[in-house]
């Protein structure tokens, strides 16, 4: 999918919505485990019931290898379900890989190529030649962690070299690499504050915002500061809106917690 | 396996080498492909011919990853091949994995309980609670990224904070956190004049240390200032020792390199 895609369907839905399929069977109404494939039976309800609402789904890769096997068809599955039956919708693997070239390569060729996946999120500690070769497929993208929500994040991105703390180094850097247009970035909701600087530094990138809702993170403090011309921001909700109910109308309740933020959205749009 | 058994089982073997098991279906011998599982009939042959001469065994995850649920049936089996014909040994999956707290505890019980690895690579860019959640099996193992091998690698890691390098700042940060003790940590044998510094951070913590060969890495330099009581390092070699030849004789030439390095390191033990 091209930005530009993406940016229509935004457009069109009045949604910059993007729904977390972190998928555990522990969580799920207990009716779905007699399915042959609960997750992927889940997940097929989900979409069906929220596709017109969000722009986006981003599987969370260890949910699935956590059921080993059984796992990685169900990923394939819903992948599959998407491409075939909710092109427009943009797809996030949210997988968080690194590692030195040719295996970077491999991993970018699983995920695009196997998969069929529009984007994958990246880590970005072993530097350039962990990340460029994400970033050689044409209108598929590299979603790299800059500024992540939870506690641990404080712990390195933030320290400060020469005055420049790490994770502005990170997208400063970033953006010198080869086809540092297919960059987006990872910035958690709950460090609000530091949007404005962000946007200074990346005025034109996507970034992927998780940390709304659960971890605390809030939507209008997200936009007055990361929202740029095209949007530029997908706001991720996974358990908020998954896990809404564990009865028989989960998808019914799930779709009524993603129209509640889209309709935030809306509004923040209209403005 | 503990530590203590890792260290005997080096001293009874007089090796500290790991063997990389990235394996890919277009350098591995033509013959192969006749079998049912190419992957998993290479892996078990280049086992059975090293596994006298080697103390650990790392298959990168993106390596299987690529081939998708095939690529995973081959992992399991090698995993468990490995853990019912040769128990004494470590072994290590190769998957830089880090995410929030939660998602983080999947990827260790896929890794720790189901596949049964001893330890996994993980990624430090999260901090504490991405890592935290790996530390907390006994007899469990995570590697985690701190000086890597690849030209990215001085991207961000020796930016110095306070004249601190980051690398540095994440070994210390690491030994504050909970069960700091299940750490061990990736230094790559390209940078061998930082191994005097990183051994008086971390004296006691077990260093895997790829980049031995092929990248240009150098043995006798890093056991020089690497070298700890307990030896206290894994070196790992991949392409060198499983591509040794593409040929019928593919195992009996990967025992022959094995076996070279095995005499060096030998070597360096007994002075």
């Amino acid at each position: 999918m091209t930005k530009q895609q993406l940016v229509e369907q935004i457009r069109k839905k009045r949604s910059f919505l993007c729904i977390g399929l972190d998928v555990d069977l522990e969580k799920i109404p207990k009716y779905l485990l007699h399915f042959d494939d609960p997750i992927f039976e889940f997940n097929k309800q989900i979409i069906d019931a929220t596709h017109h609402l969000t722009v986006a789904y981003k599987p969370n890769i260890a949910f699935y290898e956590a059921y080993g096997i059984n796992g990685w068809q169900s990923l394939e599955k819903t992948i599959n379900y998407l491409n075939q039956n909710f092109p427009e919708v943009f797809t996030i693997a949210d997988a968080k890989r690194g590692d030195i070239g040719n295996t970077s390569t491999r991993y970018a060729k699983a995920f695009f190529e196997d998969l069929n996946f529009d984007s994958i999120t990246v880590a970005p500690y072993m530097g350039r030649d962990s990340v460029e070769p994400f970033l050689e497929f044409q209108d598929k993208f590299a979603i790299m962690l800059a500024l992540t929500s939870n506690i641990g994040g404080l712990d390195f991105q933030t320290l400060e070299f020469k005055k420049t703390p790490l994770y502005e180094t990170v997208l400063k850097k970033s953006l010198t690499w080869k086809n540092s247009k297919n960059l987006m970035f990872v910035i958690g909701a709950t460090r609000p504050e530091y949007f404005k600087t962000i946007r200074k530094i990346v005025p034109d990138h996507f970034l992927l915002v998780p940390g709304i809702g659960a971890q605390g993170g809030n939507l209008q403090d997200v936009c007055k500061f990361g929202l740029n011309k095209q949007v530029g921001l997908l706001i991720n909700s996974s358990r908020g809106i998954i896990y809404a109910s564990n009865e028989k109308d989960f998808a019914q309740k799930a779709q009524n917690k993603a129209l509640e933020l889209q309709l935030e959205m809306q509004e923040i749009l209209i403005k």
